[in-house]
């Protein structure tokens, strides 16, 4: 055990796969720690008070304090690096698209993945089944958006892959698992995705 | 008209008000445009290819470029000023906990506020409704989260206030408005309102 970063995490869960494949681009080393959140092992008394008082994973430990968030433990891992641009302007625009993706594409595309594959259909509560349509809806204009830019750009900001593709790329290449999305109405994700999984060092998500 | 930046906005939107709020605390003149989302402003043709896409407002225009999401549009103003952090853990625990608000408080205390106050509730949908129990319990235990670490800390993240401070402020010092949350029980979120308004360059929401 070395003295680097730690990943507390549950490695089926995109958010926690975003600091993995950060991480492999950067070929930096990090630890991991497994926890079943389906066991609740996220929710103990323990957790709550030493690794996350919101009771979530991922949180990227570095020495003896605790970052929990996603996309900001990707900023910590990738800041002053190649992925994240060194324009002003392009560094609030990679950040825009990671605000977004956690207002309109994880709340609609990966819970609705967590909910049909995880949980399954007919073990959700009936306000979770009535939630299906809407998400569906605002996770297809999630995607329909990404893909209109990805039509004319390569990457979401700035000039090469950056961490806002990172940060999108973590459940959009797993949208159809719910059943509810086709990337086949979606060239320019297809493409992007393609891009993203040919940049050296990238890992896949079950690897 | 000058060409600094041009706030695109709702002026009685907290997310709109973090980037006046921000700019005021830096004394950077931001020119606004106002668009009345209750007739559908930024949902036309013209607003949908020129400003913004995904048909919201905030966006934060530099120049010929667009920047949507409140938090990045601070982000970009505050980047390199005393709003955000020096220290490298202080400033990804700055973003960690404005990846937070969007996520865990924003679709709670915002959208509370904004059905109950503004759309009023005899005119929500009967899935609106539905959620109200479910937001406001998720509400509460944002806002019971926020104050326990209030308790311990005079600031979000770093030492002084950040733009982690001026994200929460924007919902939570109007979080009793939607009728179903009480700041009575929060001493630390209390304090913490107190300590951001006696900053200098303080400016109101409806200012």
């Amino acid at each position: 055990m070395g003295d680097g970063p730690i990943l507390h995490e549950y490695a089926a869960s995109g958010n926690c796969y975003k600091i993995r494949l950060t991480a492999a681009l950067l070929d930096m080393a990090i630890e991991r720690r497994e926890y079943d959140i389906m066991k609740g092992e996220t929710r103990t008394p323990d957790f709550l008070a030493g690794v996350n008082a919101n009771g979530r994973i991922p949180v990227l430990q570095i020495g003896d304090r605790f970052l929990p968030e996603s996309n900001a433990a990707c900023f910590w891992l990738a800041e002053g690096t190649h992925l994240v641009p060194h324009d002003r302007f392009d560094r609030a625009d990679m950040l825009h698209w990671m605000f977004w993706e956690q207002y309109n594409h994880e709340p609609n595309v990966a819970t609705l993945r967590f909910w049909m594959r995880w949980i399954g259909e007919e073990n959700l509560s009936a306000l979770q089944r009535a939630l299906i349509p809407a998400k569906q809806e605002a996770g297809r204009a999630a995607l329909a958006l990404m893909d209109g830019h990805l039509a004319t750009h390569d990457w979401l900001a700035g000039q090469d892959i950056s961490l806002a593709d990172i940060a999108l790329y973590a459940y959009t290449h797993v949208a159809e698992e719910s059943g509810l999305f086709d990337l086949g109405d979606c060239p320019g994700i297809r493409q992007w995705i393609a891009r993203i999984e040919a940049k050296p060092g990238y890992v896949a998500m079950a690897a």
